[in-house]
C-alpha cells in the first residue's frame, strides 16, 4: 500500500500541503492584514520559509520595494512563478536554501516567517528569527510574528490507541519495541474541545525575538474537575502576529492547516475530581527537534502515575 | 504550519504509516494466510519492500528455511530489531536497497512483495517482480501477488475541487497555474460507493510476472444511467494474493491501509442518462510513474467533453 513512487506521489502530497494552507483563509488572511499594518511604501522584507511565497506577493501588495523569499524546498519553483505571473519577478529575489546559511543581500525592515508548528515550537521559529536578527534585519526592525503563547492541557482522545498501538495486534509476533517508540513521538492531530479534561494553560510565552536560555522548560498543574481518561497532553498557539492581529490554533482549530500537538502518555489514567496532573515538557530553543515529557498524576497527595517520556529515547529518531 | 522539523516529524510520519499498515488486519491476515498457503517447510524467500518486516515473519512461521527482506527504507531497522526480538534474527537477512540493483545470495522458491499501490499498479510492482524473476528466483517460484486486476470507474466526490483548487480564492493573487498543476497530478483519497457514478470495469488484469509491453494502456466505455457530476476517475485493485486469497481496495475499502487511487478531471462535468464517458489512462510498466488519462464525454454521438491530461505537464513532477 505504499504510496505512488517518490515523484507523482511526492508531488500530489506537495501539492495537496501548500493548497491547504492557501485554502485556510483564517490563516493567510490572518498574516495578510498583520503584513498589511506592518509593511509600510519602500520596505525592505524578508521572508523566511516562504512556500508559495503568498506572503511575500502580500508584502509587495503593501508597498514593499523588494522581498528576499527563502525557502529550502521545491516549492521555490512555484513561488517564482507565482511571483512572475503576478508580475512581481523584480521586487522578489527567491534565495533557496537555510536562512542561518545564505549571506543577506541587504538588511530587511521586516522578518516575516510563518514556522509556527502546532504548538507555536517546533519548527526553528526562535533560531531562525534570532539569526534574522543578527544578520538579516536593520536594528529595531518589524518581526511577524510579533509574540508566540504555548497553551497545554491534559486530553482524553479517542482513537489514540488505535493509533499509536501495535501491542493488542495477534499475529503471533512481539511488538513491544515498537509500541514503545510509537508512545514516545509527538504527533499532529486534531483535538476536539471534548477531549480536552481541564482548562489549557499557559506554559511558555515570549516576545520574538527570543533571547532565553537554550532549554524551555514548559511546566503546569491542573486540577482534575470530572472525572475521565486521561491519555496525553495536547498543545496549541495564540499568536499576536503584528498589529494586534491574533491567530490561534486553539481547538476547534478556526485555522485548519493546523493541526494540534499530541504528546501521547505512555498509559492512559483513569482520573477523578480532585486529582492533580503535572507536567513538564522540555525542548530546545535552538533547533527545538527534541521532545521530553513528565507526567505526575496526584490522588490525594500520593502518586497513582508516573510517566518519564522522551523523543531521545526512540532510535528511530536518531537512525532514520 | 509546516510540521516537525525532519527528524520529530518525519518520524511521527513514518511510525504511524508503519503501524496503520500493521494495524489493517484484512490486509495483514490476508498476505498472513497467502504465505501460508505458499511457503513450504525449507523455501527460500524473498521480501521485497519489507517494512516492519512482517510478511518475513509470516514466512518463518510458515516454515522458511531462510527469508531476504529488503526495503531501502529506515524501517528496515525496526524490522531487524523485530526478527531480532522474536528470535528469528538467524533466519532473516535485511538488505537495504533496492531488488534491482541488490545482488541474490542466493535463489528464492518464494517472492513476496507488497508494492501495490491504491490501482494495484503504481508502485513499480511489475519491473519489481520481472526483475526478481530474473535474477532472485528459481525457475517456477511462487510469487504473491499472484495476480493483479485495475478497476476504474467515472466518480463524483465531494470536497475535491476545495482539495485541488486555489482558483476561487480572493487574495488578489493569480493562481492559474498552480491550480492546473494541482488537477494533474492523481491522488490518494478514500471514495465512498455513494460517489461512483458508473459501475466499475476492469481494465487490466495480469497474471505475474508480466512480460507485456513496456505502455499499459487501461481503457473503457462507461453509460450513463443517473444524471449527476463527474468530476475524476476512482480506481482500484483486486488481487489473488496466492492459495486464492482475494484482496481488493474496492469501496469501501475493507482493507484501510489502502485509500482508493483519484485521477481528477481538469473539470467537472455535468452527466445525463445515456452519456457516455470514454477514458484512457495509460502508464508505463517499468516504473509507472507517469501517468496519462484522456476523456471524453459524448451525448447523442456529440462531443461535450474532453480533457486531456498528464503528470508530463507538470514542471512540479521534473523539478520536485
Amino acid at each position: 500500500m505504499t504510496p505512488l513512487p517518490p515523484s507523482t506521489h511526492d508531488t500530489a502530497q506537495f501539492l495537496d500541503y501548500h493548497v491547504s494552507m492557501l485554502r485556510d483563509t483564517v490563516r493567510t488572511n490572518a498574516f495578510r492584514e498583520a503584513v498589511h499594518a506592518t509593511v509600510v511604501e519602500g520596505d525592505v522584507v524578508v521572508d523566511i520559509g516562504c512556500g508559495t511565497g503568498i506572503l511575500s506577493l502580500f508584502a509587495c501588495q503593501a508597498g514593499a520595494r523588494h522581498v528576499y523569499a527563502i525557502d529550502r524546498g521545491p516549492v521555490l519553483d512555484v513561488a517564482r512563478d507565482l511571483a512572475r505571473r503576478n508580475g512581481l519577478a523584480d521586487r522578489i529575489s527567491f534565495l533557496r536554501g537555510e536562512s542561518t546559511v545564505l549571506d543577506p543581500p541587504e538588511r530587511a525592515d521586516v522578518l516575516i516567517t510563518e514556522t509556527l508548528w502546532n504548538l507555536g515550537l517546533g519548527e526553528g521559529l526562535l533560531s531562525t528569527v534570532s539569526d534574522a536578527v543578527r544578520r538579516w534585519l536593520r536594528p529595531g526592525a518589524a518581526i511577524i510574528p510579533g509574540t508566540v503563547e504555548v497553551r497545554l492541557a491534559p486530553i482524553g482522545l479517542r482513537g489514540l490507541r488505535e493509533r499509536l498501538s501495535v501491542a493488542d495486534l495477534d499475529y503471533g509476533v512481539d511488538f513491544s519495541h515498537l509500541e514503545a517508540a510509537s508512545r514516545n513521538v509527538p504527533r499532529s492531530m486534531f483535538i476536539w474541545p471534548e477531549a480536552v479534561r481541564c482548562p489549557a494553560q499557559t506554559v511558555w510565552s515570549a516576545r520574538l525575538p527570543y533571547g532565553g536560555p537554550e532549554t524551555i522548560p514548559m511546566a503546569a498543574e491542573f486540577v482534575v474537575e470530572t472525572a475521565g481518561t486521561v491519555n496525553a497532553f495536547g498543545g496549541w498557539f495564540r499568536s499576536d502576529l503584528g498589529g494586534g492581529v491574533v491567530l490561534s490554533n486553539a481547538p476547534p482549530s478556526a485555522a485548519p492547516s493546523w493541526e494540534q500537538a499530541v504528546f501521547p502518555l505512555s498509559h492512559a489514567v483513569e482520573v477523578a475530581p480532585g486529582d492533580r496532573i503535572r507536567v513538564a515538557l522540555e525542548t530546545d530553543a535552538t533547533a527545538d527537534t527534541t521532545w521530553t515529557w513528565a507526567t505526575r498524576v496526584l490522588r490525594d497527595g500520593a502518586e497513582v502515575a508516573a510517566f518519564q517520556q522522551s523523543t531521545r529515547d526512540v532510535r528511530l529518531l536518531t537512525s532514520a
